[in-house]
């Protein structure tokens, strides 16, 4: 593009952006050298920073910088539900509803045979020896002495989301546990005339 | 969104890329901490790089890593013909057609008053000192003893673009130079049909 090795190699670099193409990434190589370099060193801090200080909450799976994430340490939060999402944007959409006070388990993906993501890569065994732990001789806990109660599966409502959700589905109730999925219906607000048939023949199906 | 100051500050610093909402910022802080740590790291050392090597070239104002660009810098390029652009994006689809062997002028900006840019902002002056330059007296040499002979604008065809050629060309033709504009007319491959009026327009009137 221009003359310089360290430009090639930004625009390069800023290609492993996901939704950034050539174009898009040397317009911000542009943008950041031209017009904006604190915002160019600030951006480089934020990741450095991002990448030694962020890990996976050994409880629920989500990012933190803690070994347990506010949400699973916070003592008021209801320890006998457990909430399965795909990632912590959904997670933040469930905690923007105040709805919820259970914990949760942050699958970080979901499953995608086509990708070659299988259970291995979501953590599926983390959830399940969450949720059906052994006692000290390797067997599983009887049902009404574990600690969660109800797997509340909020996995997203596509293909891949459902499939995951079913995989879990079948995988936990064959070890007794209660399993449970978000309603699925007509969105609040919405006239019939202009939702879908698939979602009103659910919202029919699953009347109450 | 999730449990982390760090993943805040992140999102926060991407959403300084040009394009770039709070929703793709905290997608892309989410797949480079889960899928491409290596990638957010390479994109830190890059960034850290350009920002820290890249200058401007101190005769024709692109971005380089070295005082004068190796465009400028190349003995085989015709001396006698400066082409003025807007950005090194510009410069690099001149260089694509082959088609030029002069050297360049880099605005890195245009004439846009609403946004508060003007003449100063984009180095008009480094420009007109270019073209033509003053003798020990501090007078400005007569056009027959100047390197450039002839300034080509190729400012983009746009409100602004077209405004910059204009200002640019009126001080450059009062200093005696020699400007030309690049031609407007129908693209190559187009049928009339689909061009528009204005195109055609000007196709008319420049035709040869």
């Amino acid at each position: 593009m221009a003359d310089s090795n360290a430009l090639e190699g930004l625009t390069q670099a800023l290609r492993k952006l996901p939704g950034v193409g050539a174009k898009s990434a040397a317009r911000m190589a542009f943008h950041l050298l031209q017009h904006d370099r604190p915002a160019a060193l600030q951006i480089a801090r934020a990741l450095e920073h991002a990448v030694s200080s962020i890990q996976h909450c050994s409880l629920c799976n989500t990012l933190t910088e803690m070994d347990v994430c506010s949400t699973c340490a916070n003592p008021q939060r209801d320890r006998s539900k457990l909430c399965v999402v795909e990632t912590p944007a959904d997670q933040a959409a469930l905690e923007r509803t105040l709805a919820y006070k259970g914990l949760y388990f942050v699958l970080m993906g979901k499953l995608s045979p086509l990708d070659g993501i299988g259970p291995n890569d979501i953590g599926l065994q983390k959830l399940f020896d969450r949720v059906v732990p052994k006692d000290g001789s390797g067997r599983p806990l009887p049902p009404e002495s574990r600690e969660v109660q109800e797997v509340i599966l909020a996995t997203n409502f596509t293909a891949e989301g459902e499939a995951t959700a079913h995989v879990i589905a079948q995988a936990l109730k064959s070890r007794g546990a209660q399993v449970t999925r978000l309603a699925r219906g007509v969105p609040v607000g919405s006239e019939l005339e202009y939702v879908d048939l698939g979602t009103i023949a659910h919202a029919l199906v699953d009347r109450r």
